[in-house]
């Protein structure tokens, strides 16, 4: 049975570099402190708007560490923990918790894109929960693995009493009435993108995992908030004018965009590690007003 | 301006697990030297179906090391380094290269997709062969990576005094002969499936990379042999007849198939990592009978 | 500027064919007459569900005119009338007009795919509606057509005198809420899956053609009438209870699946063009279950 | 028992229109006249590359009726008769049979994608071939469709007495080994796609029916006729040396690239229906060097 529930809004954090490329803690440390202040639920390290694959295992663990030592009380620590074999996976896994990570979000395995069904990723997640001694999370985001876990596999693993919950950035709604009608009672739903914010809080989901958060976690927190307190007009209406700045720092402008806009609004923000491409000068005109007309910069 | 020419078949080769599901180096050195005999161009360590994305540094090293250490002379050695980082794909090429690898082949980045365009590629490449103490290929494998290299891109990066070829395993002979189009002189295209094999050589193409090379090394080769002592419709009819082995130990049942395959001509197969699945036993029944139609074994 | 807003619940209406496969318009004319009752929006003749791409131009005007024949008023008359070119679209387009249809619903093209970006469709539309004596409607329909009109190009689409909407099939609901922000005032939105049809409400969306309302159309009437009433517990309940049906009758069991549970229903349901399979008796038992634990059978 | 044998080089023929947009048979005629001098086997009616799914049945009858009247003795005449449904295909085979037609070349249906698989396919196409008084052809053409007919399909379907044969215009070489592998004596597989055609005509396949046939047909016949007489190298050379203008004829430039190249070569090519978009000034230049590097035209 889980025992942990998870609510609110959790910023996949960025990943700051040094000019030389490496991972800058300080920077991170910064990051994380200015976040504590805007009534967050948590803090995803490691995960895809980290660059987390571009990463080795030693930066990672620091990157863990560094946040745990930083992140105020009340925020739940979740790490990015996912490798292609399950080996692999327990070992970082484990190496996670003993940093101080409190549950392991695990992305899809994917690289035999063929031989990744339901079955494989249903002995995978399980052989992993078995061997955590941190509660797991599926991570389901098709749009990077290809995969995507259906209703019935997410149900089967929901029973596992090691696995709570899973983030599902497919941004489908209909698929998220799905999942939480195949999972079992108290098993947890983050939704994985901002622009699934609105419509998946009028479904009774509670806790959130996006993007978006890096820049602008206040507003989605707000988000939150409002439809909580009964005013969905308000709620919505500020889902609607963050929307524009969601599409813009993750698909259009990417990870490079996320994090141009984290600095214009007081981050650390810097380059992103080669193959990603940095921004033009051009589109950072182009983020730039985007969050302007979203009230974001004046 | 290239100054290796790479000829002749070389295997992707599978990497032996112990029971417990270690790396079994005895087990791989006892393959290499059985494989020795066979006529082969050289060895791919720490390919796709070498299931190096399930391996960690260390192993992969090792398994480097010992295939440098048993191959016979005349043998070309390939190891696959390629990470989804530019930084880390430079630091594991230069420990193959200190580990004795003779060049790299280094796969395309794929997971952030929509940003990972010609652009971003040819940049990675591009400074990783500038970096590599050896020289360098690139690895498209679509099926696997979803990104499939322009014949602009490849046009390029041929042009490179590091880059010294590529393999193909899209299995799309018109998109071969584009690339060889563009490609600069002395650029070593190696189509990587034997299911393009035959087509191949009677295109000029005179190396290749494939899985079929396990299990069938010394029939692979002398499809070569025979095309090229004039014997086209010999080596048309042995390709035809390995055709069916090939399908089944890539497509239909993946690398437990092919671990398989080699097992039962006498190499050392064994399990495959997870979450990779296992053969059930039906289906070993049904591998059997396919190389036993094609007269691979008794 | 739209003349015509959109609103209720409308069947893309199932096509009964006699046993020797020719349209069966008594049966056709059954239906609307009970449908006449359910407190619907009106009809969709010659959409995706009506096997349109299967029925001939005699066939499809001879459907519409039953509709108009048959339907109560206050109920509008969409008919699907998109062809592959444009000017097979304007014939098509101009003779359903002449037999009663109040507006068209037409299919983005989709043969030439890699030629069918935004301005193609952009251009197509514009010169059906600079044509048509009726008002139009886009139909986005990205899993029948791999075409996915973009939001820009529904933007500039909307601002044309006679086009009055879109439906949206897609499912997507971040895709919708783009659709909104980009779309002139006054453009009537429908969404095209029950899948989205609660999550729709609450992003403001007033009008729906969705498969599960030939065979539940009083349930999915209720849902919105619900909502519109204060009721969003009650209507976000009935709209769960009914998803598996819709699922069944859509992606699982497909147009036979929904023929089928007309039947259960009362409706004329009948079997389907070849080559669309039919139910075997299995399925039968399968999707009268369904139908049984959403307590639309007894 | 297949009785028809296909060989050699079949343009799928382009469609001219008038200024005003309707079918242009005159040109049609002159076109057929100035092909019948160019050594090919046959002519493909009412293909892709003929805008056939713009064109109502009147047109097509009228278009196979004036091929019938103007090509010379001993050119195999092929009508493109594939609709969505059975019954609609069995109806326009029959009239083209009337119209003239030696045999039907039949695509998969498509538009129902999920519910399209091998079984349907199947029965689809054994339903029309027991009811159609011209012998069949399968069409396999995924890039329009997302439908590939799998080997095992196309082996079952070779085995009717009236199904002769099948395009395959997937491109794939290792596919079209396996359809022979699969297919019955006698089966005629005929390629697609001029990027295949040396390669196909080295593992022994003797038709094609290819886009690049319009505009320059006695170029494609010749690689052919070459490869027979054991030049090998050069028909190789040749079919290289055509690749490009392939390549822009159909992938890069579609069909109103096609009909321009065929201008530049003295047929009636024209324009496209809409919503094909017409070739811009600019590309008309760079269709035009193409052809130049070729020596296609002076």
């Amino acid at each position: 049975m889980p025992t942990l529930t998870i609510r609110g809004v959790i910023p996949p954090m960025i990943t700051p570099f040094t000019p030389e490329g490496a991972v800058d803690l300080a920077a991170h440390a910064a990051n994380v402190q200015r976040w504590n202040e805007a009534g967050l639920g948590g803090y995803l390290v490691l995960g895809s708007n980290s660059e987390a694959v571009y990463l080795n295992e030693r930066e990672k663990l620091q990157l863990i560490e560094c946040t745990c030592n930083n992140a105020a009380s009340g925020h739940l620590i979740l790490a990015g923990t996912g490798m292609e074999s399950t080996r692999e996976t327990i070992h970082l896994t484990r190496e996670a918790a003993g940093a101080g990570a409190h549950a392991a979000l695990i992305i899809t395995p994917s690289f035999y894109q063929e031989q990744m069904k339901d079955d494989a990723q249903i002995r995978h997640f399980q052989a992993i929960a078995d061997a955590s001694p941190i509660p797991v999370l599926m991570y389901n985001v098709t749009k990077y693995t290809g995969i995507n876990l259906s209703p019935r596999a997410v149900g089967i693993l929901s029973e596992h009493p090691n696995i709570i919950g899973m983030k599902d950035s497919s941004g489908s709604i209909p698929q998220l009435v799905q999942y939480q009608k195949a999972a079992a009672d108290g098993f947890n739903i983050l939704v994985g993108t901002a622009s699934a914010w609105y419509p998946a809080l009028t479904l009774g989901v509670t806790g959130a995992v996006m993007a978006l958060a890096n820049c602008a976690p206040a507003e989605c927190v707000r988000v939150q908030q409002w439809f909580g307190q009964g005013r969905a007009a308000d709620a919505e209406a500020l889902y609607r004018r963050l929307f524009p700045v969601n599409q813009a720092v993750t698909a259009t402008y990417g990870i490079a965009g996320l994090k141009y806009a984290c600095a214009l609004r007081g981050y650390q923000g810097g380059s992103v590690r080669s193959p990603l491409p940095e921004l033009s000068e051009q589109q950072k005109v182009e983020v730039k007003e985007i969050l302007r007309e979203a009230g974001l910069v004046g």
